[in-house]
């Protein structure tokens, strides 16, 4: 049943396609709610369904290179000492783009199974040293779900390709968020459809998961995309490859934004991160 | 009879239809007329037709910041003495979205049966100190009207899911707004064809209901925006889930803006939103 | 003979063609002079064609706020000093928008036979102490011409219609300002067919000329827009019932731009606004 | 030949193409270029190709009402001085904005047979007091060609009527700057088909020819635009009819951009531009 | 074999496919790895592949002028020092955009062989004395690869003549930098209609070559664009005469973006250029 077809119902036999309906969605809304254990475990939280990220992408004001530097120095201990104190409600992790970027000099990422919790975590980090001096350039929210196209299911041999893919390259020194909104056209196309798609956009990607690693947080009606897209490389010209071919799928044709901003950093402790913009 | 066929008429069969349209046109105005008493009870002012929304986001300037602690938490009595001031002429919430917007800290949602008086609260916050300390992000502008689509006359079997469907959640701890524009073609649809999309539209937020409150205010000339849709909600999946299904029907593919932006926050109460901010 | 067919000229016709159209298009440019008479009285400047118009939109700075209040207050003072030196040459309005608006807290409409003479104004009120403490959000640059569509020989039923219907509702308290621009299918219509579209775009007008008043005024090449649409009403809900009406006739298929912003304020004396904005 | 029908050639004829390609290329890029002799003589410069034209847009920082005003108005010495300096490398004309215009108080138009003596011009001035004081809004770099379209050999009869129609005004008071750019349909029509476009665009603004004067500037690949047209009059309602009259022809369809910003100031002499400035 | 046809495979067929497209593109990922060596000579560096390039535009601020002239005048010898402190890891090149442009002062273009590292210089650059007084306006981020379209293998006689038109001009003066993106439907052409295509591109382009030298990085993924497209001319109506070329064939008709900015500035030595702001 689609609801498309509703259209051409006459009105009388809304009434039964509604009470199936009802029954069919409280059904899959119950499926990805978020597990009630507290502790953060990273590897735990960021493969789980029903976990919130905000990305908060940060511009130093010209007024920090007026901070003396052993203050500014200090700000690594004292964002430190946030995270230390928030670790039992969020994963953080902080990566820096000045240098690469024209609109941010760093960014948090924030996992929590409470969006609240993450609120919290971010209200507070506002009133550190470095978050007082600090514009936010931007900020994505989204949330986990479980796998909804490629799935055993749906697309057993895809699903398989996808499992046997695994990371080969050295660690990780790079990272991109590219923010994804599609139009009406691709969400009133069928599952099947959109399926289909889904497949022809993930079949060219399969050669790069060796070199690319990759996480998705959906986040229609929670911000004003579709999905957050974020990826970890060593290898930025296998990467620059991967888009191309994300590019030349017919997939592509439905997105009204694909990145604006694309954001591109460098992987780094936090600590790091926060020394190297008080150098 | 449609105003669009009026261009296939003869020139000089005008000025009956003209003397037509206006019996009917002022008869429908004449509704929507908001009630003349001015004490404001919160129960009824949100569910009656022709009630002013105000919705104003702000945005923190870095000098708020430099205002002793003590100062910045006594605006929290500040705003409340100034909301006891007007209680008999606005209704007054607020909400906080540091932590997960880019370009607000907190907004207001005010309501008012006359738009100055709304007007006269929002500008006097302005000399308040948080007030003084803040810039406007966006500021929203709507009113209230009766049901126009899912009527018991005109779609009764929707109109009565619709009315037995009631929220069934814990409190609702998040609030969004989106406001939505319509482009040229779909207000020259004909209201049959309108009232189809509207079904369409309909059905599928019926399950989410149990989970999502929402309310509909209506701004087509007030402000560059046709409506602000209000949701309260304490499960954000859910609220995806609602979004989705939203933008899967073909209604969606008559919006030329569809949030741009859509605002999270969480709901508090006035004093420990001015509170969470003074920390 | 229209322009258009000219592309399907042989060429050596284009000399006589021009000469006929230097003719014909010199008397009417010569139509709408202004007159030279140079004191300004409100009843006649605001219904002459030939008018020019200024519109401001000014944001007071944080500023602002830090100068004395009873050198605020005196501001109102100052400013209607200003207007009494150049009541010969302009008509001065001001409105208020804080509280309403994001981007604007009041807005100038300079009436004047001679731009160069509400630039004059304009400029001076810019040395102002409140003009010092603002920034300009929009200024918007039109001219009053004579009826062109609806007039008593193109459209006489409508023509009568619209003589007849007078404003009858209380004293305007908001004002509502909407710029308008059109696409080029729109220009590159016949005379005719944009008559037909401007009939059928007046008719569902009519019913709300007893509550809403309105005027406008030319702005294509004086600035980027085609037309500035100028509304005061006291009835905000038939003002929404009315720009929904305009919404839904096919003319409005051919807007590229419609408000953007719109700006929505308060009628108030230029006294009164600028005490409104020291409080 | 056309180069579009390179794409059907069989590749192995493509070498011989491109040999005869390069031989008419380089002819017609030698046409355009600069006299050598640099003394500036407004009368020539003006009229002749290969001048490049930089158009700078500014506006006053609040900073500059904080200089004493005798200061302010030592700034008309001081950038008159500068304009003696460079009178043998550039051509300044200086307008009046402020009043008129939301980004700029004034802007300049430098012409020059060398950009690099207008980018050497427009840096020292950024040193002046008043440059110190203002904020850039918009720059925009062309410069003049040969006709290209109406000329002799391809238009002669509008060619003869552009040469014979004389501006008959007052002296202007006004100036007008639009910039241009069209889409990539226009490049690829044919010459002849443009051609066509143009003679159309041009016959209805032959009537106008007495009230305005009008210049153009080329800016393919200098700047985000094709074209910087400026006009000047003293007829502002004429103005306003001959833009309409460019709107309504089919070569309005290609532009992608039209103005955006225009920019309506009044022509002074630079002295007296910064004399009005700094009362 | 092409990805598009995928869709039409039925699903038992994908996990043979897949297979196939890892082997073949994992190889043509090795390809334009970057060389090991890491000591920078000019000439090789920019004409290799696997050659990472960072654009960032800087607009000074105006506390740059509060500095005293000897302080902004040993600002050149600061960042000489830098330049010399980094000369094995990037190569710098530094231009003049005061002047001519609107939004930078000047601009840095960085070769690396490891991104990371034409990073670390732009974040130093940041904490001199010129870096502490600007604004970043833009970066852009590519990487050189091999040659794809106009090959000796697939357009042997374009890729001859490419190869045999030089430069001839006097020494470059002018840089021009313009970002390009191309949209989904050119991505989803064949590779043998983009091939086709590029050659209809590229062959206008041949007279220019011995007026103008460019250079092209690839972005995708990396930035919001697909390429950054890098001209040095002493020839500014030969490159207007370009880029008209450019601009009438077909392949312009798949541009999103085109320029949005088009940066064009002087290209002097480091030192003058910040000289020249300094002064």
């Amino acid at each position: 049943m689609k609801f498309l077809s509703i259209r051409n119902l006459p009105v009388s036999l809304l009434a039964g396609t509604i009470a199936a309906i009802i029954t069919m969605q409280t059904t899959s809304i119950a499926a990805p709610q978020s597990t009630t254990d507290t502790v953060i475990e990273r590897s735990k939280i960021l493969t789980q369904p029903g976990v919130f990220g905000v990305f908060t992408m940060f511009k130093l004001r010209p007024e920090w290179n007026k901070i003396p530097e052993t203050e500014r120095m200090d700000s690594a201990a004292e964002v430190a000492k946030l995270i230390e104190k928030h670790k039992d409600n969020v994963l953080v992790d902080l990566y820096l783009t000045r240098g690469l970027e024209t609109n941010s000099d760093f960014f948090f990422r924030i996992n929590a199974y409470d969006l609240a919790k993450a609120q919290t975590f971010m209200r507070e980090f506002r009133s550190t040293t470095i978050g007082k001096n600090a514009d936010i350039f931007d900020t994505l929210v989204g949330v986990t779900k479980p796998l909804n196209y490629i799935t055993k299911a749906k697309s057993p041999e895809l699903n398989a390709s996808l499992g046997s893919a695994t990371y080969a390259g050295d660690a990780p020194r790079y990272v991109i968020v590219i923010p994804v909104k599609k139009n009406a056209e691709w969400w009133n196309l069928s599952f099947e459809q959109r399926l289909k798609e889904m497949e022809s956009h993930t079949v060219p990607t399969l050669p790069y998961l060796v070199n690319v690693k990759r996480k998705l947080y959906h986040a229609t009606g929670l911000d004003d995309i579709d999905f957050i897209t974020y990826f970890e490389t060593n290898d930025l010209i296998a990467f620059n490859n991967l888009v191309i071919s994300l590019a030349s799928v017919p997939e592509n044709k439905y997105h009204v934004r694909w990145g604006n901003p694309t954001t591109l950093g460098t992987i780094l402790s936090p600590e790091n991160v926060i020394k190297a913009l008080a150098e």
